[in-house]
């Protein structure tokens, strides 16, 4: 199949010229469903094999973080891409509203107790950049932070929130000195999308139960969520902790793409079956002739 | 498809007549292993539903225990049965030798932290029964754990293993009290099958990274680890927290098996998806109209 897409088109990894407005919330180009599906399926293989090495090579990680609106499709994203992979070799971490011990550290903490060890594939469903987004948006939070220079919401200005970039740029950046590639997805829905999905869920008893009043309320703020989204990319898409704006108002399309994402940077990592060196060949020869000779 | 084999012969809910001898390492009759593929591949679909409406549920949990000598096929038992589940779903934990801060606390400890939430299906890839099988057979392990009464392997005694025998029952009484169901499987494998498995293991590239001389030399301890098992089984089966005797000499067979045994019991959990109260219908209702009136 010829590709449908190019993917170096929703891969941000210098923020500085960064406009959300430039990246539509669907592909510009139609394309079939099957198709979509097809290429998904073919590329979920390709991340099973890759997997498969990334674990049995146990020096480097992937962590995918996937931030985005309410109902963008990050669980059904993280699903299709990902059911398939050996489990013992994928953690996925949901971070919820955070509890009165993960108030009690820095907003660092908890995440930093999720990151995938060596060999492993971690996904944070939520990250750290909610203590940028939805924080932004109601900085009312941070008085729960017990902090030490924000007494109230007015003490969050433009310093405080660019210390929390530089703290997220410099703590990304040592993940990946320590062996760790990280992808960053925002799965970019439009806001007449989510009210479609919201009245779809509504009306579907296998999907209401994870419907509250309070998802619909929240829409007040969607502009000052776009905005957050823009400029905490802006502040922290790197070359080494890249930013991948996919577009989300069409499922299919926004699963294939971070599907084709994961495979492509996968294959980037040339991961290699382990080699044995000549010690561990010579202790292979004798565990063969004691087991022979038994 | 007519049923193979009967679940219900690997079950064992009261160890105190069970004997290793008494079962066997392969099925008596021979199933055509495109069957087997097919039955589980069946169960695994029917799996892949019911965690689902588990995640859903929220208020029950599944922990399925795995224990095997090497090579027996845990690792890939665990990935076929388990693959194809949602991943944020489904948290495995294998267990390592014990590191300084483990060995630092009780010996349940760090299994005790691994549990499954409410919702998730827990896969433990060795577990809490390595203490009382391989510390069994190495008593001198015991002398890095520091425990108040044992300055000696010799002061292992009889006693000192029935404590631990009672308080891994009473930790899993008091685990399944709060909503967990728990599935111990032992993948039962004879020992000239693992040393044909050995020496493939030695010949396959792909494979041989994993395998040390050490993994040889243990089986000089095969019939004292078989005599250990025995002994776990007897003390800990319970009606609560069965044990799974499989037959492991050919790997469709166990995976089959397993599959079988982990869709009965979420079968037997009775699942349902959440009903809304009225309450949260009319929050629904509510919903519905001001996102119409946007």
């Amino acid at each position: 199949m010829t590709m449908p897409f190019n993917s170096s088109t929703f891969t941000i990894t210098d923020g500085r010229r960064f406009k959300l407005a430039d990246h539509p919330t669907e592909l510009r180009e139609h394309i079939d469903k099957d198709d979509l599906k097809k290429l998904l399926a073919e590329d979920r293989e390709k991340i099973i094999d890759l997997q498969e090495k990334l674990y049995a090579e146990g020096r480097r990680s992937l962590l995918l973080i996937f931030q985005a609106m309410d109902a963008a499709g990050k669980d059904s994203a993280i699903d299709h891409v990902l059911s398939g992979v050996n489990p013992q070799g994928c953690a996925v971490t949901s971070f919820k509203q955070p509890g009165r011990e993960e108030l009690a550290h820095d907003f660092l903490w908890r995440h930093a107790k999720a990151t995938p060890a060596r060999g492993m594939i971690g996904v944070h469903n939520r990250s750290h950049y909610e203590e940028v987004v939805v924080v932004k948006v109601h900085p009312e939070y941070l008085i729960g932070q017990r902090l030490p220079d924000i007494a109230s919401p007015k003490d969050a200005d433009e310093a405080f929130w660019e210390r929390r970039y530089a703290a997220i740029r410099a703590w990304e950046e040592h993940l990946v000195h320590s062996g760790t590639t990280i992808m960053k997805f925002f799965l970019h829905m439009g806001k007449a999308e989510q009210k479609k999905r919201f009245l779809e869920r509504i009306d579907e008893p296998r999907k209401n139960w994870k419907f509250s009043i309070g998802d619909v309320q929240e829409r007040a703020h969607f502009d000052g969520y776009m905005k957050a989204y823009e400029e905490a990319i802006r502040a922290t898409a790197a070359l080494h902790a890249p930013w991948f704006v996919v577009p989300a108002d069409e499922q299919w399309e926004s699963r294939a793409i971070v599907g084709r994402l994961v495979r492509e940077r996968l294959e980037q990592m040339s991961l290699e079956w382990p080699v044995l060196t000549a010690e561990e060949k010579a202790d292979l020869a004798k565990a063969e002739r004691l087991l022979k000779a038994e």
